[in-house]
């Protein structure tokens, strides 16, 4: 624990949540790895590997999904001066969301090739990424709020600016996740 | 190591000892979702994703738990002063049940809609909370023990109070027991 | 967060990038043992172990690939002074080949004895190899290129050396994806 | 990186050598859950769980053989004051041997009640234990061999008497391997 975290007394440091976030990303992103499924034989590997592309794409946004958590915490939390109880469990809830991502990517993977069950997984996995941005939004909100954990020195435009575009981002996947169920509700339709 | 873990020698600082656990806390939590299982085909993905829920809902408890432990033992190491052997050996049996988890959740989610092994689930799931429990609580007494490894600013009420707390949480998760293996044999007697 | 890394402001210093990279490059090493299958049961266990060699020689070359790249990685953020956010990205991608090397590796244990498709699991792996090796040296070109992000004590001659290394070993391995891809096509003709 | 390793230049500290290290042990400790396999449905749940016996004995063993090392790992790593590319490179041999564990972890859990094979399990389960402590011995000798990498504070005495405990252990467990390949014979020829 650095002398930050030691000094702090019962207003702590954001050293070990840091520590703890690091390896929830490091090892969600490294998992991402076991949805990909090679057959243990078949008759031409090469057409097998081919026919895995859902799984590669699935992967890639995954990685990339995580990637992208992991550098906004890695930068946010240079803006944090403190962390509080509640802060610490909507860090966990948050955690929640990011290491429960191998399961649509998963599904993604499995089911992006059939018609009858593609929009279901998309319908999935766009919520996963929506309840990852409303989380991650939900941390800023309340770090910000009146500035509660923020370093006092930052500036009150930049803030407002790092809100407006966590807000816009759960918007967005709030948009993509309506539509994935219009298209769904239309496809099932017919 | 930082200068406070070097300079300690013999009697060493808690650094690595955090960053260990952390690591443990951060992979049994994120290992948690390979217990999801989605079928690699079906007709009716949406029927299967929303027929998993009791596989959601043991993630979910299991994830609130270990999450609960880490926001502890990252509470609690602030206190410590200090680790010996005997503590190092302490906090991995803790470990141990930390890292066992994804066992007893995988039982509870194969099995809470099973009318025949229910129960046998549940006790499962509710010793691995009991032991815990019972070793976080061994840890804490062995540390607080005369003061043996605590902070020595720290105020005798407040040390008293954590002990109380942290006892009367293994009194509950022993009760929970109770009533299981209870709840179980009446069912098994019908 | 070391004093250097909060000191730093918006140039951030590599500490967390370190520690997230060490997380992935721990976890995709120890990640490579679940690719060695035991049967549940067999007449003959020695039997058995024997055969798994494809495997366990898979498992080793991985895991000196990722330890080499680890230990290149620990030495060259030594002369890094800074990171930028391109440069966090780039980290990313490489460490994406990183956590993804499991899966050649899966295909070379199981293909290796497979005369139809060998050649196309060593297509498959050297690939795997090559992409790390490219993405490295990328890194290594966009921190060094005009000095970006280097300590500004480091002699040209020792950068230029470097350089070279990188681009040779990305030269090597784009030289063994050739030679196996040659070998397949003749394969295949025969 | 502390300020330790950033001064120490091409002669680097341990820092991240530990982290890294502690991340494969955090996680070669984590993956042994995944080694018991609890059926997806069954007659008798509690049945099965009692048959796991075997699978909760070698998950014992594993975790506190790997336990141990992680301790002495920690507790070894503060007698260093410096390391270089050879001790690094037997880190990794070592940590090889530490990741490889869950294999045979896995293979005595699936074979000790298999009375053709266990003894096969035992010698390949007592071989991982004795490449453990031989990797471990070695480091240690390549370090403290005239005082190579030791804080050059440490007694004589005190290193001697390490080097016996190291060396003694790597004969116990080749003796244990010897018995276990004495039994495997005599088995077999009855």
């Amino acid at each position: 624990m650095s002398e930050k975290g030691r000094r702090a007394g019962t207003e702590r440091g954001t050293d070990r949540m840091e520590a703890f976030s690091d390896g929830v990303f490091a090892f969600a992103i490294t998992l991402l790895v076991l949805n990909i499924h090679i057959p243990s034989s078949t008759d031409s590997l090469s057409h097998v590997l081919v026919h895995l592309w859902p799984s590669y794409f699935a992967y890639l946004l995954s990685f990339v999904m995580i990637g992208i958590y992991w550098a906004n915490h890695h930068y946010v939390f240079k803006l944090y001066a403190k962390t509080d109880h509640a802060f610490n469990l909507l860090n966990l809830l948050f955690l929640l969301f990011i290491a429960l991502l191998p399961l649509p990517t998963l599904t993604l993977s499995e089911y992006l090739l059939d018609p009858n069950n593609r929009t279901t997984a998309a319908v999935m996995y766009s919520s996963g990424l929506l309840l990852q941005a409303a989380t991650w939004s939900l941390m800023w909100l309340y770090a910000s709020w009146g500035g509660r954990l923020l370093d006092s020195h930052l500036e009150a435009d930049f803030v407002r600016r790092l809100t407006h575009q966590y807000l816009g981002s759960v918007a967005l996947y709030a948009i993509a996740l309506g539509l994935c169920i219009v298209t769904r509700r239309r496809a099932s339709r017919t």
